[in-house]
């Protein structure tokens, strides 16, 4: 594995109790480096930061022309399974004439403290609509439905992923090695973490080009950050951060420590990937960067909650803080 | 921080995905090192993998010469919160004439699935006896009533702490430079790694002594090895791999990280830590030295699920491994 660097420390007490390392790379729309920790050039699954990658298809097709910003966000969403999510992704599979069972992603328990709750009351297991992927799976099939392919839309082989593919070998500019296997199912390809900022700064600077890709890109971004709940859910990082920013940066997490955002008034992309793959140490790296980039309040409460959060203990005293490394900074 | 090796890796496909760097020490019985990755020097915080060490006072004292093996385990004990953790602690509280209000740990939502499902269903809140660390304060208790002391038994100056700083500094050999509040708001005194594993050693090798501290130490590690299911839970590490040992191996996990092991037959003491604080890479670790060390079977399937578990995805898809590196093999 290419060679990281300190990013994010956790202090307990006046002891240096946990420390996490990676890479972050910001990048500006002409593919050069503008700033950089550790190694760009570390290769990485960009998991589901790379969702509105995975729907460029979708609109540079024509299938998801009718679809809302709304359906778009949501496209490009890892959500907490709240109401506010499957409602619309429900009533979105059944605009496809679909049910849950033509989903791929598999079930998973929502994150959403009342929705969970909900189905434990009810004594009821999760459904694939509950998966946080659920809205990437509805474009997914609807793509599909528009190519008049196959139920397998997560094969690798599918019209749905070779048009996925090859989508985000163009964006990253680069041959993507391998891929993986996604907690949906879904295939995810390498690249490096340089590409996936490259890919990041397409999207920052598509609003001054014409072509479909391009416009495909200024739409999945502006449904980001036109609609952060949807993006993630209450108390959840990419929505706090995305409230807290004054402007239309649209920010992503990863599963593994993988962050991103897309700064099109900068035209600047951003990737960083914590090498252990925790997300406490992503969520402070991406809020450091933003700071760092003048595009995030510093002293905003959402920035503080992830960028140098108190640890609380379980009677509530304050144990300890998480904060980035004075590199970041 | 000192410097960190490679421990364990997380593989997705053929992609390194993630990578976990730490600290691990065998020390035998006389403190010296029998084998060390990482640096033996690292300062860091044991939490909760040192609570048989903050029973000692408890039996030493005389104050807990009534308590069964089964309490003692659960003194030492990061249990899942289930019927069997939380009747017995409080049993164990009304014994002493207390209520749950005289815990200081705080309330925990269970990880036992059961109890935890059972609370949402009924719309109750977590008591204090629902927190992991339930069993140790109730040892704190039984110590502090046996010396007559306040009720703030988790203060650093009182005297349940001052006998615990004391043993901790005793076994460790080493002066504490330094103390954080845990979780539970319980102190918990710095040590180095190779501090702690010879405290590890200290404990598998106290049968050959007769002073009252090892005549407590064989009675805790003991406990633990006796009732695995006390000192954890069902689905848990700690509980799994003891009883997937054929012996009296006592192993315990601590919060950030951190795993020890007691092992009598081999008069061994290990402990390590794992950097970032992952426990999915300290389970794997802790497992890969015991089969190293002879005292675990790497083929029993309690083994290859925590040393090499496949990572399966939400459709039970296996998607990658975590496994340990070759010097750990």
């Amino acid at each position: 594995m290419a060679h990281s660097v300190d990013l994010v420390e956790v202090w307990r007490g006046d002891l240096l109790e946990c420390l996490h390392q990676g890479h972050a790379v910001v990048c500006d729309d002409t593919g050069q480096i503008v700033e950089a920790w550790g190694d760009p050039t570390a290769l990485i699954y960009p998991r589901s930061s790379c969702k509105m990658v995975q729907a460029l298809p979708l609109l540079e097709s024509g299938a998801g022309a009718h679809l809302s910003d709304e359906q778009l966000a949501l496209a490009c969403a890892s959500h907490n399974g709240a109401a506010i999510h499957t409602d619309r992704v429900q009533a979105w599979l059944g605009d496809l004439g679909l049910t849950d069972d033509d989903f791929r992603c598999g079930p998973q328990m929502p994150n959403d403290k009342d929705a969970r709750y909900g189905l434990i009351r009810a004594f009821e297991e999760p459904c694939q609509v509950h998966n946080n992927c659920s809205g990437k799976h509805a474009g997914f099939l609807t793509l599909s439905k528009h190519l008049g392919a196959g139920p397998d839309y997560d094969q690798i082989d599918h019209p749905v992923q070779q048009a996925c593919k090859a989508a985000f070998e163009e964006v990253t500019q680069e041959t993507s090695p391998m891929f993986g296997i996604d907690g949906c199912s879904a295939p995810n390809h390498a690249c490096t973490l340089h590409g996936l900022a490259r890919a990041m700064a397409f999207f920052a600077s598509a609003h001054d080009r014409s072509d479909a890709r391009s416009q495909a890109a200024v739409r999945l971004a502006r449904a980001m950050s036109a609609f952060p709940e949807l993006v993630a859910g209450e108390t959840r990082a990419c929505t706090e951060l995305m409230r807290a920013i004054d402007g239309n940066v649209a920010i992503k997490t990863g599963a593994e420590g993988v962050f991103i955002a897309i700064i099109p008034e900068k035209r600047l992309g951003v990737a960083l990937k914590i090498a252990d793959g925790a997300t406490r140490a992503s969520e402070c790296a991406i809020a450091a960067i933003l700071v760092r980039l003048g595009v995030l309040d510093p002293a905003h409460p959402a920035t503080v909650a992830r960028m140098q959060p108190p640890i609380h203990n379980r009677r509530d005293i304050v144990t300890g803080q998480i904060r980035p490394v004075a590199a970041l900074r």
